[in-house]
């Protein structure tokens, strides 16, 4: 990446991360001192640009074609985010459409970097950072996964995100591209209404009781997850857009750090901060095949090379809290 | 599989490890007690097919092709063995064959076994088992790897192992077919003439000698690798075909057992069987290309699940030595 003013790719930009990332990305105006020249918002549905100190275009662009590839590709951006996929329950349920979107759809958009990178005469080597996720690991697991562990996932969506892993790494070792992909945790608190994937109930019983209204909690309190704020998950992206891909070496896949608490201390945090009543608000009602697909996830990573290349997390689940209450309920009432 | 009388597919028959299986189904006639009904033999160049108790077909066919594999599958094979591919040198000059053969290829075949099967409501499910490598391993290695040890390739060839693995899962785990993924270690003894992959030490100091002929030495005799006989392959190949998957579990892909030793150790042990004769014919002539490539090369292994579901090897390098006598020089003379 060269200082003068970046082309700035985001595919995904109309989801929750993608969204929060064009956020910071227009309030800094820049990525690694590198001021941004232009953004280019991408989804499946045309994302909301924000007001930014450079041009933003905002497009529908479904990366399941197989023709859209090169076509946003062809102007030739510095750096690029792949956040777009289809989400774990649709991947599980409708098998084509998730092979061809975040299996082939993700390999055009490397193909389409690797033609680009040969027409240039290989001048052309932008900067890629792929969200992939904790999926990639399938149980039964040892008590922390350590980053040396296998991968072997128990679902298509993590089967895809472990293949992406691979031709990222293969692509930039041929130097095709420096891609970064980036294991996310289960982000909360996500903002918004509540929602039925398995993992939803991990937001919900924070977001919902702070705002005063009930919750439901379908499993035990001792369920062990790996969690990261909205704002952390934003703050690995604009991070791995920075640090030098020779640090990183051959192993482009590093799983990112996160809080492992078990339910009991999430609720123990939103006592603290909001006291029995919102507690109160709790509800539980044990839901066998939530319990059971959740049995089948990490609860613990050391995440040593992240920390080592300088990611960083909450340290505790209340301060996951306090960046809900700040980025969110603070945000919107100032 | 039932045991009415088996179709067998044979994909990448004319190799070395898939004309040695064809051989040995020729001799035994069944496999895990159900005879074989017929088989069909395909590869790039026709195979030639041995004299066997069961009507067998050759035929020439490129699985880089696209419309290849619904050709290969429509007859439901009940017995796939999926063992061709690019080799990794090639793969490794050749990216877009590699890819296009040994990934689109391999998956098409994976495509055209789940079409069956949905075409059939289900009842298809073929036993499918696929050649991998260890080369799906990357260094920096534990002196040990074992089972649970990550997979970062680096090499095009490993990478679309890797990638072919991770698909067999998925499709078993869906219920598509039956998939079992073997990584081989480096063959030994090869027969035949020496060729120049970067491997082809390993063999040639020892079958030239035996022959009476000179061989080359490219590296250090403290260069440690993986090996087993080509008997040892064919017989993992067959052992796999009769394991049931239940017994093996989600994580279908497995580190074949083999014998780690030192090119030292391989001379001593040419010493005791051929005496300081045969030894004098190997010529020291160090290449640093070949010792750097070897030396991104995993030395040793558990294999602690394949030897727990009884996939078997040779104890030590003089039996892989009694194995290439027995099948290769006494074999030819008697």
């Amino acid at each position: 990446m060269t200082h003068s003013p970046l082309k700035v790719l985001i595919i995904g930009a109309a989801g929750m991360i993608g969204s929060k990332l064009m956020q910071r990305l227009a309030e800094e105006g820049a990525v690694n001192g590198a001021p941004i020249g232009r953004a280019r918002l991408v989804d499946v549905v045309s994302p909301v640009a924000p007001a930014a100190p450079f041009p933003t275009t905002s497009e529908a662009v479904d990366i399941g074609d197989p023709l859209a590839a090169s076509g946003l590709i062809a102007g030739q951006p510095d750096l690029i985010f792949l956040l777009a996929s289809i989400v774990s329950g649709e991947a599980e349920s409708e098998f084509d459409k998730g092979y061809r979107v975040n299996l082939d759809g993700g390999r055009a958009i490397y193909d389409a970097i690797r033609g680009e990178h040969l027409r240039s005469g290989g001048t052309y080597r932008p900067r890629l950072i792929f969200t992939s996720s904790i999926a990639v690991f399938g149980a039964p697991f040892p008590e922390i996964i350590g980053d040396e562990f296998f991968t072997t996932p128990l679902t298509s969506y993590g089967t895809q995100k472990a293949i992406l892993e691979l031709l990222l790494s293969d692509y930039s070792r041929r130097g095709f591209f420096e891609g970064v992909a980036l294991r996310l945790p289960t982000i909360c608190v996500r903002p918004g209404k509540p929602n039925l994937a398995a993992s939803g109930f991990f937001s919900n019983i924070i977001r919902e009781p702070l705002a005063g209204k009930p919750a439901v909690l379908p499993v035990a309190d001792s369920v062990r997850h790996w969690l990261a704020s909205p704002r952390s998950a934003v703050g690995f992206l604009v991070h791995a857009a920075s640090i030098s891909p020779q640090t990183i070496g051959p192993r482009r896949a590093l799983t990112m750090p996160g809080v492992s608490v078990t339910v009991g201390e999430q609720i123990e945090a939103l006592r603290a901060v909001a006291g029995d009543s919102a507690v109160r608000l709790i509800r539980r009602e044990p839901n066998e095949t939530i319990a059971r697909i959740v049995a089948g996830w990490a609860t613990n990573f050391t995440a040593a090379r992240a920390l080592a290349l300088g990611f960083k997390v909450e340290r505790n689940f209340a301060e996951i809290i306090e960046a809900h209450i700040t980025d969110e309920l603070l945000a919107k009432t100032s």
